[in-house]
């Protein structure tokens, strides 16, 4: 069987939003029982992330250490055209990936305990973010 | 329905390659209407790359980035049997990458507007790269 | 067809598990002719890393990279429930990444010749960890 929905996520800033049960609401919905689910950004400055769910300050941490990979404003970036931001959300996008695989079993997602998908807004500012999610695998 | 295709790609420097009207064709040709495709390049030292497709300056700058995390030459490095670039084409190859699933439906790749799909070369040689492309899903 | 499989995988320190002949193994008892193998780790601590396989010299260089970018017990770091090692393995998880897909093709992973798949332990003590491994695609 196979599914496809979009998920719209409104980012209001730089940073992570949870959309794990969003997700794990669709697989649900299509009635996949077992395969996997792929999920895909439409967008090149923004990714999505998979990591810890339990301790906000691995997310914080994460954002310090982009810092440092991927500065704002680096002055030997020639791409600016939207900001000191514009190019360094590229380069985020990049390192963090845009696409993501997630095996599913019993209708359900199969992470581990401590995993959580985010959608990791890499401009500093508000922007619309688009997430297909495809399914593919055995029905129930 | 499954469609499967190897894209060789001749590689004259380091950079990179536009090949999204590449795989667009082969996912034509195949009749998928609609599911993931999924690209693998079967190397160590080059990458697939979803980014920004409408100033060359990001794909620029992503180049000056990856030198400085992983230059070339290294004096830490010990791997540098075929040059000073042959360590950092794998460092770099591990951190953009070697395999991306995009979604397809009706027909086509559901990409965002400005997202292109490049192959990456990191060797500063030319080579020969294959790209396999598989394609999963429901048939036209 | 489809079929799912668990692979548990007992690290000792940190470092590179070569699970290339564990995976290739599951495929032959799938019965998957033609497709995709997706692997994923249900850890956030750990990556699969698709790398070269000939000199063991080159994972050596990539966890000296992965020092400089993610380095043990950065000051700037506020999460270190776990130790020195905690945070820099959650970096480096997200940098290597947790899942990984590879193209099936006459009951064979269809990699190149120097590509092996390795679990890349990024704690410094001993852990278990699970790889699921979800074969998609056409029979034998």
């Amino acid at each position: 069987m196979l599914g496809q929905y979009k998920l719209t996520i409104d980012t209001t800033a730089r940073g992570t939003t949870d959309i794990t049960a969003e997700v794990a609401g669709k697989v649900r919905a299509s009635g996949l029982d077992r395969g996997i689910a792929q999920l895909f950004v439409q967008h090149t400055s923004c990714s999505l992330l998979l990591t810890e769910n339990a301790d906000p300050d691995v997310r914080r941490d994460l954002e310090m250490l982009f810092r440092r990979l991927a500065p704002d404003g680096d002055p030997a970036y020639r791409h600016d055209t939207e900001g000191a931001d514009d190019m360094a959300a590229h380069a985020r996008a990049l390192l963090a990936g845009c696409s993501l695989s997630v095996p599913v079993a019993g209708g359900s997602l199969l992470l581990g305990t401590w995993q959580g998908i985010y959608l990791w807004e890499h401009r500093t500012g508000a922007h619309r973010r688009n997430v297909v999610v495809t399914l593919l695998g055995e029905g129930r």
